[in-house]
Order: structure tokens, then sequence, then C-alpha cells
């Protein structure tokens, strides 16, 4: 049986073919890589009819579009098969019935972030790599260095010191070599590159490896086998590097290609921050490429990229479905995670909760109308932002009583960005 | 088609029977009562191997073995169908080869207490509850507090002040009514006593209603099926309440029942940590019942219990599989946190390191063997208990380099209860 229909890595840019069985990283002409696979083989010996009979829930049962060539390389953690759960009462309120969840914080290491690592290490550790090293946000840098420690290779991370405190936790149990910068991910992007270059370690940057790509694909196979192969009319994924869109996109287009869904592609939207929104403006201004943004700045950490690498296939992809790019302000998207919460039971990560913003938006400019089936990703756990949400619960000795009911409900103190607590509807 | 093959209500203590249709809470003798099904006709209707098709990747999969009776009345998140994980290294280290962790971390809210609030949750709904109370050491309260959100159930918590802090965050998220008590969970417990008395408000206390152990119970149910209804030899559960031992000890039984596992149970051990061990001071007194155990501390706070209400049947499920229970000092739990991050990748809970350190222990002692399959339960993600770990790593300017490689592999400073950081393998 063949494990793997991966052919070759290509250029999107300059067109060149690369080995996937060396360690590439960029194209000479440096633009990332993709992976390419031999679908139309594919095609006549697996029909998706088969994948339901599989027992494994994990992203690797859909191991035939995944780069890893053999079984025994699989680094895994049990990641993937997320939830895809209605959003009834919040659907209801923002006038979108079909609205649904992809929560990507119920996956290890709480954030979407795994299925990258899992591919991106099972694949490096395939290619002979012994030590990696990368910039990050923070839940990236821990999810690779939890895989990296699972599969015996040594992490070094650099993330910037406001990056959410947990991920710095994550590394130094998993024994990486981490470090922090008084900076942006740009300035880690900078550190790293020199320690790179100086040491000769494998660059595990966003999109400077062709794998991590391949993993954060497999939400967009979850979303198409989970919907029975009838994608949804939207969806909405909150922009940072942005490779989660681009995998999504690419997963559909490998789809399309094994004829396992037909017609009009999702119409996906890029989500970003006021504070942050470089992707919303090339959108806006028709551009293919985005401009680096200065003294960038939101409460949604994971989506503070001044520039991604991939910003011309993350446009391509809204080009080509007939998305849109939108920024939320950090004051809305922190009302919405305590309204998802409240009404949903759902403690989503700020970034998720800016992709719900979003949806909300659309709906109410009527470019996402209310018949449409809408898809929010959202890509970690609330439990990962601790500061995001304010609490002052009163403090009582034992033997005290609960003082009277009506009044204390709780109404956490005005958030430090001038949130407030939401009525339950 | 039969959604619930639930029949009634059982007292183990006096053999009372109790409707499953009204909100009962304890038994008229005290003692907390358990669900009855009607396996014999469920055996005549469903065999197991039709579990195999079907799709619910959630534990409603085994809603025939919940008490929910109206499919309307699940309130999901996703729970449940968590990883069954080989710890390769892990196991090789402490000479249990065939070392398997089921990772409750990979669920809503980061913690087992998922399982128990979505199955009890969605039952207090089908009997009409409109409001619920319940002290907690932090993850149930989180729980509960989200999972009533979804149901539209308003909820009254109480935690102790040293609760892990996100676990208010969770709680005043949701919009429950939160109190802190600056005392332990039986201090919480008499506080709810009193509101509910007064209030007349639903006890969701452990125990105090009947369901939330069948939630727990799938975690059983879980095991059988991906280990293809082969049970493991020894099965280690961290315990302070100990409705996960009471449930997944349940779930065996009912699967006997149904003749879908045969043979002798897996010997079950209740883990507890050396600051509060009332179920291991019983057993080793050979007692039926805990003692209070005065003064209780550790820093796996899920497990500081100092006296649980199902005590006898946790002590009764070790006696009949020829269990035995175990204490862990924390220092020693600390270091094996640390050594499953480094060696598996997997940042696990303070209580999940516990129930690790105790297969350790008792495979040193010989009372596991090398050749026996073993599954660790950990209760939840690391992510929830920050202060387990220290990282200290070096701060950079943006433009400078990393410092020289071989030093700076991060070595965490001692921690606060001693712990170092220990090599990879």
């Amino acid at each position: 049986m063949t494990f793997s229909y991966v052919s070759h890595l290509y250029c999107p840019k300059c067109e060149a073919k690369h080995s996937a069985q060396a360690a590439v990283q960029l194209c000479s002409c440096s633009s990332p890589l993709l992976v390419r696979y031999r679908l139309e083989e594919l095609k006549s010996s697996l029909d998706r009819s088969e994948l339901a009979a599989r027992t494994e829930r994990s992203l690797w049962r859909y191991h035939e579009l995944l780069p890893v060539e053999r079984a025994d390389n699989v680094v895994t953690l049990g990641e993937g098969i997320t939830p895809l759960l209605r959003m009834p009462k919040l659907g209801s309120g923002m006038g979108i019935p079909q609205l649904l969840m992809k929560d990507e914080g119920i996956t290890p290491t709480g954030s979407f972030k795994a299925r990258g690592a899992a591919v991106g290490v099972s694949k490096a550790k395939e290619l002979g790599v012994r030590e990696l090293a990368m910039p990050t946000n923070g839940n990236a840098g821990a999810a690779w260095a939890l895989y990296a420690a699972r599969a015996g290779i040594r992490a070094t991370v650099v993330m910037p010191t406001d990056a959410p405190e947990i991920t710095r936790k994550e590394c130094a149990a998993a024994g990486a070599r981490l470090y922090l910068v008084d900076g942006l991910i740009s300035d880690a992007g900078k550190i790293v590159a020199q320690a790179i270059a100086e040491e000769g370690l494998y660059d595990a940057s966003t999109l400077k490896e062709p794998y991590r790509i391949e993993g954060k694909k497999t939400m967009g196979l979850e979303i198409a086998e989970q919907l029975n192969w009838r994608l949804p009319d939207v969806i909405l994924y909150p922009t940072g590097g942005g490779v989660g869109l681009i995998g999504i996109f690419k997963a559909f287009q490998e789809l399309q290609a094994l004829g396992w869904v037909q017609g009009k592609l999702p119409r996906l939207v890029a989500v970003q921050a006021e504070g942050c929104a470089p992707i919303v403006q090339a959108w806006k201004e028709k551009k293919t490429e985005s401009t680096f943004w200065p003294a960038s700045s939101t409460v949604a950490f994971g989506i503070n990229v001044p520039k991604a690498l991939g910003d011309f296939l993350v446009l391509d992809a809204l080009y080509r479905t007939d998305g849109c790019a939108v920024a939320v302000d950090d004051r809305t998207l922190l009302r919405e995670q305590l309204r998802i919460a409240g009404e949903e039971g759902a403690f989503v990560c700020p970034e998720g909760a800016a992709a719900f913003a979003a949806a909300r938006l659309l709906r109410s400019s009527g470019w996402i109308r209310e018949e449409e089936t809408v898809v929010v990703l959202n890509t970690g756990s609330g439990v990962k932002y601790p500061n995001t949400v304010q609490a002052s619960p009163p403090v009582l000795q034992p033997g005290e009583r609960l003082t009277g009911r009506g009044e204390t409900w709780l109404r956490p103190d005005d958030h430090a960005s001038g949130q407030e607590r939401l009525p339950l509807t």
C-alpha cells in the first residue's frame, strides 16, 4: 500500500521543481515551495467513501495526501479531527442560522499549530533533520518544541516577550533552546536567520519549509469530510502568516482534482486585527503582495504578523474564491469572545473571536447572506490567553454565605481594552 | 430508534430505586445514586461491531449507554474520543514497553471534566433544571459553567482561591456567578450546600447528581473500543473525588454484561499526592471508607480532595479489581511532568504526571510487570497549570545574536518544589 502520494515540490512563482526527498527550504527564486501529489494516480485507487470506514481519528487518516512516505516516521500526539460545532444562539444573533465553528482549541498544545508541527516535524524526521530553529508568536513554537521533543529533534525557538506566557512554559517543558526578543516576530525571524546561517540548523520558519502547510491543509480536508463533501459557502480564518488559509485553499483544489468535491469553492475570508492588517490593506488596494505594517499591535497576538512571506498566496486565494479581507478592532473582538463563551459555552482564543466578529460585520454589510453556511476557524483555546478575560470574584471565608443572588452574577470589571460584560440572552 | 437504554437510578448502599425522569440528588440514605441501564435489551439490539461504523466523533457515539433520552437535549462541544497514545521512550525508561496515555487534555475546556459536564448538563437540561450550583477545585467548575452557558442554564460556582487561575477566567467568560473561598473544596462545598438550601438550586456537586459519572464512564468505553475490546492489564487514575475511576469501573461492568469484553478486568490504581492521600491510607488499612485528610496540600490541585463522597465506591473498585492505591510526592510528580514533555512531547497536568510517576513506582516494586499493557489517564492539559513549570529564557534586543549554543539549551532554574531539568534521552 502506498502511504503517501507525494510527488515533488514546486515553486508557485517560477515553476521550478524540487525533490521532496531532500531537506529543501525556499526556492532558488526565494519563493516558498508547495507540495504536489500524484492526484491522478490516487484518484484511481482511493474513493472518498473508503475514508468513512477508517477508524484513525487524527489527521493521519488523510495520509495519502500528506508528504510523509513511511508510516513509522509519523510523529503524532493525536492531532486533528477537531469538532465542527453548530453555534445556533450566536448565529441567530448575527443573522447566520447556519453558523459553524471548527474548534482548533481541542488539539494537542491547544492550538491549530499542532497540525503544522505534526506534519512538519514528521517530515523533518524522515529527512534526517536533527536540529531545527524557528521564530514564533508563541503557539507555533510551543507546538514545534513539543513535537520535536517527541521526535528526538532539538528545537531552537525565538519569540517576542509579549507572546502568550504559557507558550514559554511549553517550550521549556519540552527542553527547547528558548529565547525571547524585545520586539516582534519579524525581529525574531532575523535572529533565527542569523543562527541558521551560523549553525546550519533546519529552518522551520513559516513557509521556509514546505510541509507545515500540508498539516494545516487537513483543516480543509476535515471540513469537507465533516460536511459530507458539500463545502460551505464562506470560511473565515484569522490571518497572521496565513498558512492555514493557504492550506485550506490547497486542500480544496486537491479535492477538486480528485473529484471528491464539486462546484464553486467557499469564499475565503482573511480576518486581521485593525492594529496589524497588511493583508486587508493589500486586498483593498487589489495588490498581489502586502506591505510591512509598521508598529503593529493587537491583543490577538497570533495574528500580529506585519509582513507574511506567503502574503501573495493568501491574496491569490482570496481573489480566486471571490473572498475578502476584514479587520476587526481589539475592543470588538474581546466583546465577541465573551459573547461566544456566554452564549455557546466555547472559550475561544482572541484570534478566533476576531473571525466571529468579522462574520458579524460581513453579515451586517450583506456580504454574507442569511441562507449561507459559514464556517469560522477558532485557531486555539482561550485558556492560553488568560489576560483577555478579567475576573474579580468576591472572596469568602469558610463558613460565610453567598451574598445576594441578583447582584452577584459576575460582571467582570471593564477590561483593559474597554469591553463590558455582555448579558446572556 | 431508542436513543438511551436508561432504566432507573439505584442506591449502591441501601438498594433503593429512584426515577431517572426526575431531578433526584442523593438517596434518602445519603448515598450517591448510580444509573442502571436495560443492558439485556441493549445486548440483543446492538452489536459492538456496529459501533465501528459510527462516524460520531464524540462521547455521544455511546448514546445508548448514556442517560439522556432525547437527542435534542444533548449539549455538546465535541468532547471525548481523546487519543490513546503510545509512550515508547517514557515506557522504555520505566520498564513498561506497553505504556499508553489516554490524553484528556485534548477536549473542550482542556480537562476530562468536560465529559461529566457534557452529560450532567445535558441531563439537567432534560430534567428542566434552570439553575445549578457546585463547589470545585477549578476545572469542573469551568467545564460546568461553560456547558451550562451553552444549555442556557445559570451556574453558581465556588472554588478555593488556590484553584488554577485560568478556571476563574473560564467561569467569568461563561457568565457564571463565581465566588472564591479562602479554604479548600470542602469549605466551598459547605457554602454551596447552604446556598442550595436557601435558593433551591440544582446541586451539581460531585456525586450529588448521578449523571456526571456517566460522562466520565465514557473514558472506560473508549479505552475498550480503542484497544479493540481487549482491556489493558492496569489503569492508573489520579484520584481526587474519584468519579473517573468509579466511572471506568462501571463502564467495564456494563461492557461485561453486554458481552462486549471478556475476562479479568484491569487492575485499577488510585493515584494521590502525598499531601492528600485519604484513599491511599484507607486502602492500606483495608478500610471501606476514607477519613478526612487534615491540612491537605499538593501542587496537583485537582486531587486535593480531603474526603470524597464516593470514597467507598473507589475503594470497592480497587478491591474488586485487585488494584491498589499509591501516593506520590510533589517533587517526584513535577519531575515526571518535565520528563514526559521532554521525552514524549506531551505537556500533561500535574495530576496526570502523578499517575505516570505512580506507574514508575509500581514497576520498580514489581507490582506492574514488564509485559503488561498499562494505560495512564492524563486528566488535563498542562497549559492550565502554568505555575508548575519555570522558564527564564534570555531576552535579546532586535539585531542581537543567539548566545553560544551548547550552554543555552534551556535548563529552568530549580523549581519552587525543587525539581531539576532532566536531560533529553
